[in-house]
């Protein structure tokens, strides 16, 4: 793994996400395909095709960057912030559609993470990290 | 667009995800980074790779079950819910790497859906819906 | 994993792909970036970037088509072709930029799939299909 | 789009493909699915997903490498090359199965991209070259 030198940290404690409850963002998802009468066509596998979709535009917008950062072009960040919204958006339906409690499903997974990365095993260090 | 005949619809509105600030999220996921030291390994691209590895466990999970629903089989439940988690751990991630508040962004990008699909032209309608 | 009932064959045996030399397609793609002096921008993560972008423009063209057949809508045929074509061909530059003969690659993982799923064992079941 | 400064030229003329005709991969491929009875789960998008899924893999094995090259770990070659297979593989059935010649489909797509990226225009230069 390498690190990345003249890795401009972009990231700032001090410049937190708005706060937002997740379940009204559930709510909000789910009724904007309600009013349209959307569900129909949100089954799992076409909402997961619309995910990787997304995924792919925000790909493409840093295909050429190669390790630069910030890797996302000055004239690409606002269609940036949007690609990574429509994938959220699309991921919370997904978790929605399918049943699951996307809250539950992060405390939970989060909580194994660090059984299985102790910090002072893991410190630093990228073994087995991508073994994950 | 083909609806889903014999859809058995899973939405309840009643299965609301638990309450979570989005904001509390996110700095739960980078202090775990950050007590393992790991903000040096979380670069755009590093972590956009990242998340299309764990949204290509989703679609392992999914891959041959047609468009039954529930497509996730009945054993693979947990597993599915895993790697929504893991995708959207990654995200939160991604976004607050690269500068994203991904609050304002899902806001913002919702309302400018909601004017590009404007409820009584598309209701019921898939019309122009995958141009988006 | 659910069968395709309605399932519209397009598979006919006598609908083959035009014979062409899979070296000869890589000789083309890697004229086509050398005469453009373009190896300087075909890292590997570049690349796979590239096909990740491509992969998701197919999957935009299919993400509401739930399981009829074809999934493709006539519309689109043309333009799922040339994003088959376009993942084909940043598929064959990856793989030439790093170091994997495909013709070998291809032919070793068909012999291992052949021995890991005989058939006598997996005739017309999917047992374990999709733990490969 | 960033330069690879450093990057450590694994392109040689001198290191093709072995030679082999797309068309009787094509027909192995088949032939795979065939003698198992395969056909009936391989629909446009199980395919698409199965593609997704490979691709996932090869994503996660350079996923923390940054842009150094080689990309791919030492010790990952052997995978590496087995993923680009498995994609291969997938992608050659997915063309059989949708109605696409990929012979066809590439000739006519690399014959475009040359048309609408001239030499004289775009030698060494990434101008547009991320608006394809």
């Amino acid at each position: 793994m390498a690190k990345c030198p003249g890795w401009k940290r972009r990231y700032d404690p001090h410049m937190p996400f708005t706060n937002r409850d997740l379940e009204s963002i559930r709510q909000d998802v789910a009724a904007f395909a309600r009013d349209r009468d959307w569900d129909q066509f949100h089954s799992t596998r076409n909402l997961l095709l619309a995910v990787i979709s997304e995924i792919g535009e925000a790909a493409e917008i840093v295909r050429w960057s190669g390790d630069r950062e910030p890797a996302v072009p000055a004239d690409k960040q606002q269609a940036w912030a949007d690609e990574l919204a429509d994938v959220f958006i699309l991921l919370v339906r997904l978790a929605d559609r399918s049943g699951v409690d996307l809250t539950v499903a992060f405390a939970d997974k989060l909580r194994r993470a660090g059984e299985k990365y102790p910090v002072e095993q893991f410190k630093g260090s990228n073994r087995k990290y991508d073994e994950g």
